[in-house]
């Protein structure tokens, strides 16, 4: 059966199709005939977008829907202060078994290319031996690099896919070797590409894995991916008792200053060249992306401008091919 | 003999003192006759001030001096963009065999003191059985007590003096603890007084301990005292396999997010009671800290304003005795 | 009758029950067969919450409801942008014989007691003869006691309540003392807590008494509460010739700056210890007030974090009590 | 003799004039052979300028000098961070015997005239008999027209000067005038003269008016003029029991909010027209008079560009006259 | 047939009236049995106001609707998220042959007597001949004035409808003379004028000329109306080759930096006194119109104050007029 | 004769140098004897540093020196206020005669082989006809090229020497390819391209080409380098009748938004990806060489942390090579 998509629902539709629950709240009835009974409020969603729900007899115990379950429902849509859908069933999927392309967006490159790609930079660009026993490490690890191909580089704003840590941290390589090129004497490139690679590692925790809404873990909401980052590098380097002091020194120091600024939620500012360029690296790739996901969801019938972002600030003006 | 106090060296004055070497630099002569020679520039200073010096023919190899270090001089003050001694002698002094309290400030509380204050606290005052035992862990290192009773708590602005940490540690507990009588119910006061008692220990590695100006480590200039303290913290933790995750995760948390504002070096902003509790303390000990040693600055005979003060940007009136 | 509360009110069900008019409009009709006829668009509210309303023939002339009123409506709630009462009968009520902790939030603590509390610290505390002679001139006047005994200390954010001041004033004391225990040389005990318990009465005027939902009086717009407590405490002190004048000038200043900050509403920056210690003070009463007041809106059942709260830009993590 | 001016005086010169002290501070000499003298360090200022003093043998009990003082001069100029009088011989003048016009700048414009053309505006203009009564009793009165004819706009930025509050007066009626011009309808022209008449008269108080150099009183310091000035008006209209209360609370909104900014020092923003209009005159009086104040010190012959001026954050082009 | 105006039509109501399309979107039907059709979504509007309006069948080809078109409509209004028209019929009209002044708001004053008022002050004020030259060589430009005399000054905010731009000209005229006056002899009137005149010419291209909701033009987005206005001023220099070339860079100098800020969009911050009093006119015009809009829009029986204005960040007290 | 160095000139030495004319002002003596004598202040300089000066005789007329002449120097340094060069003789030397590497730093690079490197962008990877033109007709314009080819990129901060305009340029091509390599789709390299190569063409006029410390000129304080770079391409577009209207209108939008945010002087922010990527590439290019700048000032023998810079508020970390 094809999927019905959560986005293109309209008043009056009838439902069957399955979603991800990203919100779920039993509220109590107050007129008094149903004294003591609950209906259940919902917001479903998938990949084309959200829309509230409502069931009137919701099931209970074991069959209890709750937030991040992927279910089927079945129902039709009314109007409750915008469009709602008015679920008659609703039952648990397996999130193993279903079709997790329909409820997170995925990188638009192939995951496994990208792999690819990082590994060939740890192995042919990296001549350090230290930074590279580090780099080989941690991406040896099945585990973590399941994690690391998987996760993505923000909620919100940019990267914010499946395989999106990945394909951001290949773009802020390509930003650093920019900047190598231009200032090779000062910029410690093997330092710099490490940095890169490592940055973000603290995304992984910092979302749940098997959330399919990224949700923030705990952790993730009291720790922050910076000082989680810092910390996996941490445990890694007191493992290897031969990594030198000052290098490790100036590596967790670009993986606490990478957001540059304290505003931004760098406890230290770049004090190396290293850390300041892997700064800029990381700032160019995220407002870029930032930047074409604005044109990516304009659709190139309704004029030249795009809908106000209220992000950047601005609509952004994307003149038609035929120009170009 | 009788120390001289650098701050009230004036023009025309012999000098023969002991001074800490704040700032050192050689310098080649642009004279011809001098050319390949050198002369050393000095800053000189102990607790009452510092003064420019220099020396046109200093001593060389082992006797040289660089800063930090601790020395008798010999000269007389002359006039360079201001006074400046010109030094005749110069050696250097063993800083074990020198009275420190020349040259560093040291709190006005006795240190002994206040250090059974703190361990009254942790003995009496904390009753969860995983926060005591890691306060005990880091409190019955003799090491670590040593450092903790000796380092300021910062450089300029508040408690900037030997046994400055212990102080304001107290003062810190004092004011979690009146919160805590004011919002009982919502405060963990065990964990809230953990917290105030090892908000700062990062500050033990922040400054070098040996250094008599308080000299920052390069540790302390690229991770900062916020994470090194987390990280003196996990690294305890790590250890106490027992101590409940969740426990953890709002202590690391607190010490995080103390500073209140990312603007303020908070890598996180606090988001449970206790590290808003925490954050606050810690405001208030600085702010009333700074606010008093502007005070103790001014003296009665010169009226009721004090000069103007940069960090707090305004004078302060302060009336006489009799009025009060 | 039980009441029915205007928080829990769903679509569907019947109303008979008494609210609190907040807003109250006549529009005319757009529909020519009803041209020149008016009807009431209202919102009402009680301590649960607050509803739209719209009545079709409403009452005319003397019966006429406006903002403020207290009312029995009779109806039942249908849906026009979100739930809304249809009200088919509505009557005055005469505000003095309603159950105000209906429609007002009251103090958790008991006000008698808290009374009794502050007019101990007045008794006991304040040494000061003329501060003593002011405090008791103010608190004695029955008027005034009334009034500042059920002001809240603020519309929102903070201690919003019926006794609202009261317990803000009581917090601010606590406080106060709790810094001068720390500062004892420096601060003039006896000062700050004559200007802890003054600092907010231009509330008593800032908001109407006789208004159910805290209305500000124009007074309370155009010149705010700082400079109203400013004048009520000129006006008494004109009727004590024999009080210091230095005294009264560290007084008034007390209470013009107690804000803290030019943009946050203080004419002047705190310039005395005692001005900068009722800052503080005041700050983390309203601060730690505002936290827990997110925090009390939690329900246990909704997991460890708080809904988004703006005025805090955060949610925050409220570990269940077994953890505790 | 013709005066010596301060901004003229050149390392070498010899010293014969009068000044007004600066500052004045007693210092204790540090050699040894001098222990227990004292000398004394001045700053010596003019119309024109100021420099620093010293003087080895100051004169002491009835005749020692103290900031405020006028006093007569001999010495020469030498150097010692900078230009500095060695002072020989100092005696203090009678501020009553001497020529104010050198050590406070006047106005420009005749202050006599300037008082005819304020007092035409309150008899002409202001029509509404309650204010007209108002600024009749505040000008009738002697005592506070001399204080209002003589006192500074500011001590710094604009209008500096003796007759610099009238002009500033006179100046802001001009731009009222022409907004109330554009908007005849929504202003109140009666109003919003009394508010521009009254608007500063709180700076009265904010500066001793026998100080030759503006020094601030306490209460200025401690108060401000906005609130001072509110009060003073207070005090007139206490004593005019007819004056419709509304008229009064719209009169003092407008003194209190006529800084128009919070973050500017005004407890409330305006919110009146005539409040908002009150505060856009104030504020094109003191910008333009900022600016044509750089123009001023600006001389001919240096080129077409003013020096940095650091409160304007610019240098200023000015044209040559051919030019114009 | 009288207009049934757009901010009047209330839910249940019959509609037959003209009205501005101000946003048109054809969506795709997501319910089976109508794939492949499309509805209109559209925002209709006149001057009293705006409604969300929606049509089953649209009109194709040539006769459908799109932004900025001037239609009649018959349908009804029904609910959907607010009031919603369900249109049954819609028409295009001739954009020439409707009365815009139902679409469009207008000034307040007569617009041929502003033109005059402009014209004369070309005529008779502006002396210097270059200038004079210059500004005749504009307004003799039939096309122009047209442009000029109906442009509105802004598109929200302040003087936001036809002739608005021509009306805030002559306020900024007026400002300009009453600064002149007060500094005669710093700023030169001929110049200060001629940049009023011409300081907005720029909106002339940045909003479309043929579009009733005063679009914005792409180059108005792309280089705003700042860069162009000096552009046309250029373009028009180009062909004065007598034109002294100082005149020509302070007169463009003021038509940059007449924003005053950068952070308010200026290029250059003010230079010259001329460009700095323009700034401030300009300032002036623009903040008592939007103050007064607000003022205008309030109906006098709803009280004393206005309802929020999120521009101002303020309600505003609007005495009745019997106080007045 | 090998030419003294202004950096290394110390109090005592003897100088015979050449240096150009930073600052010069004549100024009367006030001592009487030498009333209606003039003496002559200086500032000199060369790519070293900058050093005071004094001459009392100075010479006039024709001989009499100014701003921005280069001069043979003869004197001795005294000290007022800091070293000061007492001058006994001075002569004013032909500046096409001197060796101007002595007075103006210069890029490290060849301007050659920049020139061709530029060049063979402008030939190869442009393959837009019209984008093409435009450029070529820019470059060939040998007087263009020189000017282009000798600009620095700014005065302070960055590249600011001869040659810097085409290194940075060279920098912001480099860094501009990077972008698109990332986000080919989206951006049109031969746009992107272009916009780099004429982004800071201004910089040509906003500083004076004949200056030796690189003088702003009046336009370029009044207009700006933005302002007078967009002028310049429209001057050479309106040649082009041929030229797309809609390119024309994207590339001088990038022009004029290339600061990107309207508080660091763009009129416009970015509103097209590539304005967006042209933004970054020159603030990397500016940001990087002001750090390196910094690290390049840094002497290896004074440790690892170069001294505070004001511009990027800290002191950098320059690990040794030997851990390198």
């Amino acid at each position: 059966m094809k999927k019905q998509m959560i986005g293109s629902l309209r008043i009056g539709d009838e439902v069957e199709t399955q979603a991800v629950v990203l919100e779920a709240n039993m509220t109590a009835f107050s007129a008094p005939h149903r004294a003591g009974d609950h209906f259940l409020r919902l917001v479903l969603g998938d990949v084309s977008g959200r829309i509230k729900a409502v069931m009137w007899d919701p099931p209970a115990g074991d069959e209890s829907v709750k937030q991040d379950d992927v279910v089927f429902v079945r129902g039709s849509v009314g109007e409750y202060h915008g469009p709602q859908v008015v679920v008659s069933d609703i039952r648990k999927l397996d999130p193993e078994k279903v079709n997790r392309a329909f409820f997170q967006p995925v990188s638009a490159r192939d995951i496994n290319e990208m792999t690819a790609e990082l590994n060939k930079v740890i192995e042919k660009d990296i001549g350090e031996r230290h930074l590279k026993k580090l780099l080989a490490d941690f991406f040896s690890d099945e585990t973590f690099m399941r994690g690391f191909a998987r996760a993505p580089a923000a909620r919100t704003v940019h990267h914010n896919w499946v395989g999106g840590l990945l394909e951001h941290t290949l773009e802020v390589i390509a930003f650093c070797r920019s900047q190598a090129e231009q200032y090779p004497h000062e910029i410690n490139l093997d330092l710099l590409l490490t940095g890169a690679i490592l940055h973000d590692i603290g995304k992984i925790e910092e979302y749940r894995q098997d959330s399919i809404s990224f949700e923030f873990t705990d952790r993730g909401k009291l720790i922050g991916h910076i000082c989680i980052g810092k910390e996996m590098v941490a445990q890694k380097l007191d493992q290897l008792p031969d990594f030198p002091p000052n290098l490790r020194l100036e590596l967790e120091h670009m993986l606490l200053s990478h957001h540059g600024l304290r505003e931004w939620g760098a406890p230290e500012v770049p004090k190396t060249i290293d850390a300041f360029a892997l700064f800029h690296a990381d700032l160019l790739s995220a407002r870029l992306n930032q930047f074409t996901a604005v044109m990516g969801k304009h659709s190139p019938g309704s004029g030249e401008w795009t809908e106000w972002d209220r992000f950047l600030e601005r609509s952004i003006y994307v003149p038609s091919e035929g120009e170009k």
